[in-house]
């Protein structure tokens, strides 16, 4: 039957083409460009040891390397463990999950290292780009935007267009973090609005703008099976337990950093009882659903993507932990059945419940506590620090920062939407070699499935009686 | 047959009421209790600024959090994905494990926060109690106890059963660990007294209360599959890699932590040469068994949480890893049947061999070496700053020590045979949708499992032979 | 089926004798050995606090445990999961993958421990080898040259021959690390040369003495199934994620950590788009293999195995990347079945192509980098740090150590290869217990597999209906 499958795929799913020229050409662009553009810095040169001498640097121990680097890994680990294989749900897309994944976050890091290296730290002198270890975990929050997006179009998209959908996803991203961080000056290190505000409306704009009418026709596909459904934990996991080091990972050395993790845990830890609270509510006899228990435990750290650095105080993170669970599951029980039936949005992990809503509550979150931030709280040293009111913004007050970041978050939706629907319009092109209708979510697409999954399953003695009863039938 | 089996669920199992109230009544509380007393310390505080200045503080690295912020995230790992993962080895009962694991972990260390903050850092002047990283760690080990005690009840109670084993395993901990760390002033930096054996033995006790004796009923799903059991050593591997972590996580700065993280090393790699050889021998033909590798592998960690920041010598820690594993196996082989058969104790995933075993010989081996400590090999300060030998305290001598050492392992029997037992009591109280002996370790009763698993085995030509069949039956 | 399997496996692979006997004998021979050489060395001793006092350092941060941990834990996780579970991709052999992989590398890290003290840091005075962090992470290295040759060898071998083949391993790298790096004082921090090239060709001259004519009849079991190849790339991932930590974990403090990082994550990042180019090319649909990504997207890891503490520049990890993707993806489409077919090497894993044949680019790219050294680049100081021009090799010029870095490899290929072939024949004795051809990639053989795989996937109504069908025949 597979074989057969295999058969009726349209030719137009032929990538063997233009995946290999994209990954080529773009890599090699990729090399060019590092050549005339990326250099290391002054922490990670062999120069080092000057630049320590010069600046009365005691000890290695102050390299930022060391501030960063286990806060980098755990970054990492989410992007690529995380992400791909929270997306692992599906019967017969785990391949494409964790296969697509890993291969648009590696070229979407390389990118991102030039765009946001462009945007934020070309140095006029020499017109170079200096990358250390905070390079690193920027590229990787970059990446984490489109890899979002990609969770709204799981199963319906060819890899090339996931490539071309990372290209400008980063393009966008670094535009508009620009604007947001430099421009308008707002805080935001662990990206409710600079990451998953946009991340979630770019992804949900290209899967309005691809809106597929006829998908009911992959329905057997778009299940889960139990498996699936225990390797995609691993992803929840990973995601949940390493969050605190995504909103820590660039906040500022020592009680930035610290106080982030401390948000972050609480918040999450709230998330998980409502989430199972509202999950089990709606079902008739209490039983609780994964995909409730895979996504919305998320949300938490989500929204405190912005605030988790500031003073929120434990119990407020575990506010908005407790509202964000509330949320999002409810976003999956209602809100994805409206979006679906109502706007002709197919999202297919449902990132709206997960990044799009929870972003935006961050962001809310965010300005409100921002503007809510006073001296006798902060102290006069930590409130500059907090909110970096140094150089041009040295004299800006708390409430102003709290507009600046409302208007922040009004530019991550704007870029996510009209982003998300030049780029849809672009993929939509009938060169992308994307799946047929009642080919979607199905590995056997873009991956050699070598064995098809019944050779796996059925027992010797059952292969015999197959034969046997193939005579039956030939009789 | 799913369907079926479905229906024959008795109403009891419906937690659609108890366990949302549950969760949000205790949320709500812990959104009340964080408000009133939890503040964040010194160190995560945006005040930090001046603590440093304050205390001649030169560099943002002194903070607490750069010494244990990555055995933080090992520890975060093992709680989550190496207790969740470990517990997935059943066919079936993969969400239970995963899933139930995350929600009373996310409740517990909450929780623990308040009971652990009471006793140990309540602030006298202010009334609050101040957090930062060493209190997250601290509450993850006392979600751990909870975790332990979950295995031996794994698949046989209900969610909202589990919520009420942590709500008072969390707080027995507490208590527990006062007496033992506070006023017996023994040392137990990784919990071979504190965590494993109280959770171990308050497990079993509470199991032993809720004894089915015909429990034989659900036989058919009692064992593991192929996957879950590759499932399981993802559980088995975190566990084992970030051992080291766990037992080093709050010892002393410097030595303590490196020391601690040496001795559990190589006392784990010796546990796992001699489960193989234990686990091989009690076969006729000398094949393995993945139960014992699974888990006796880990029994060294254990019983190196009291001493691993003693100067115990690194084939000292080889010593009681290589018997630990012996004892451990044996126990799975020899001991686990007896329980169950004469003692009326069923413990699904042999904590009795992991955990209560293993707990107390970490308690023995943590007393003797102590004993044995001498200014000779520790040096004058060294042995000062390995005890705690400050204060009250400062005229203790080695002997001394040991015996209280000791003392507190009575202690953390006690309180794990007495708390178990008085939970188990109101455990059984026929009101918390516990499943049927018929039901028990099936994912069924409380998760919707979208598809039966014979929908995702059966390749099509087979369902069609199906068809066939039935109509040869009916003929 | 499966219990007649299971009665016709040949009597020699009972390994009720050989594998506790080995096992207990050698860890109490550990133990022995421990016990008169292996003390804490100054950094994990009580005397710590006397150190510091005397070496004016004023903080435990100073302490190279701060430097070191998280990048041993990172590599931790690549010896037990990254190896572990990359080889569970086999239908059948995941117990042995997981199992046996954790067994010899327990083993291995306490032998390393021992041989790379007597060798590199044997105190003369005392006659005792003092550990601490960085031993621990080079045990761990050594453990993974033997690991990397278990690769070619993958379910063809018994335990007690897989401890064996560590045995001698570990004393091979031991002695070729001495040669490489103290005699030639060639630099290799991420072991391109002293662990991928002598593992890779150490496990390939094994497996060409151990040659299976009749390998064949085992056909049925050399394949992948869905599940086992998502398995497996959680092996990949975390193998990918944290070769960072792997290249950088010995390198010097500050900038060669940090330079190491930053190198290896973009290397490979650009092996993932080369590899993904070329297993599309390979099919004429451009579908994309699975072992391809496990395995391919991983050579510019290894390839920068010696390079990357050098300043090779961020554009020239992106090459050696770009090129190593290329070929180490043609090696399995070319290589791999001439390498089986004429030279008779029967590589299960693929090692030739993940860590030879890179290994070896990663060699000459190290001598290469070495020889183009220039000050201008380093600045004298950061030369001097770099290539470690000190004592007796302060006068050596680059030039020449490009040339001893190319010796280094010379020497790993040898050791490899003579090492390898003579470990082959000893474990050619018929006395080891090794499957039989037809058994090969069967877990049955050395692990209890309670339930056959059909009793999972079989439903119960299909269960019925076989009967229904024995009946059938039986008519």
């Amino acid at each position: 039957m597979h074989g057969t499958l295999c058969c009726l795929v349209p030719d137009n799913t032929n990538i063997r083409l233009t995946l290999p020229v994209v990954c080529f050409v773009w890599q090699i662009a990729m090399i060019i460009l590092f050549g005339v553009f990326i250099r290391y810095d002054e922490e990670s040169n062999t120069h080092w040891v000057e630049t320590k001498a010069h600046n009365n640097i005691t000890s290695d121990i102050e390299n930022d390397f060391y501030f960063r680097y286990p806060s980098f890994q755990d970054v990492h680990v989410m992007i690529f463990v995380g992400f791909g294989f929270l997306m692992t749900f599906l019967k017969r897309y785990s391949f494409g999950a964790v296969g697509f994944n890993f291969l648009i976050a590696s070229f979407g890091l390389q990118w991102a290292l030039l765009m946001q290296g462009w945007f934020h730290s070309l140095d006029p002198q020499t017109g170079k780009i200096f990358i250390g270890i905070e390079s690193l975990i920027n590229a990787d929050f970059c990446v984490a935007g489109c890899l979002i997006a990609y969770g709204a179009v799981l199963g319906k998209v060819s890899p090339v267009q996931l490539l071309v959908m990372t290209l400008f996803g980063v393009t966008l991203f670094a535009v508009e973090e620009y604007i947001i961080l430099n421009l308008l000056h707002a805080r935001d290190a662990g990206g409710s609005m600079v990451i998953h505000t946009f991340g979630g409306y770019y992804g949900l704009a290209i899967s309005w703008v691809l809106y597929r009418p006829n998908l009911h026709q992959s329905k057997r596909m778009q299940g889960s099976v139990y498996h699936s459904d225990t390797f995609a934990m691993i992803g929840t996991l990973f995601l949940w337990m390493f969050w605190p080091s995504f909103n820590s990972a660039i906040t500022d050395h020592g009680d930035g950093q610290h106080r982030a993790v401390i948000n972050t845990y609480l918040g999450l830890a709230s998330t998980v009882l409502t989430t199972v609270a509202i999950s089990s509510l709606s079902q008739k006899t209490g039983k609780l659903d994964m995909v409730h228990i895979q996504n919305s435990t998320l949300a938490g750290g989500v929204a405190l993507g912005t605030a988790a650095e500031f003073m929120i105080s434990p119990y407020g993170a575990l506010i908005v932990g407790f509202f964000c669970g509330i949320i999002s599951t409810m976003g999956y029980i209602f809100i994805s059945p409206f979006l679906e039936k109502t706007l002709k949005i197919q999202d297919t992990c449902g990132i709206h419940n997960l990044h799009a809503m929870p972003g935006v509550i961050g962001g809310i979150v965010g300005a409100i506590t921002a503007a809510a931030a006073s001296e006798s709280v902060y102290g006069k040293q930590g409130l500059i620090n907090t909110f970096d009111f140094t150089g041009d913004f040295k004299d800006r007050t708390v409430l102003t920062q709290g507009g600046y970041q409302a208007a922040g978050m009004c530019v991550s939706i704007v870029f996510g939407v009209v982003g998300g629907a030049i780029v849809g319009s672009i993929l939509k092109l009938p060169i992308w070699g994307d799946p047929a209708d009642e080919n979607c979510f199905d590995d056997e697409v873009y991956w050699e499935v070598r064995e098809p999954e019944h050779q796996e399953s059925i027992p010797p003695i059952l292969e015999y009686n197959n034969h046997m009863i193939h005579k039956h039938q030939d009789l």
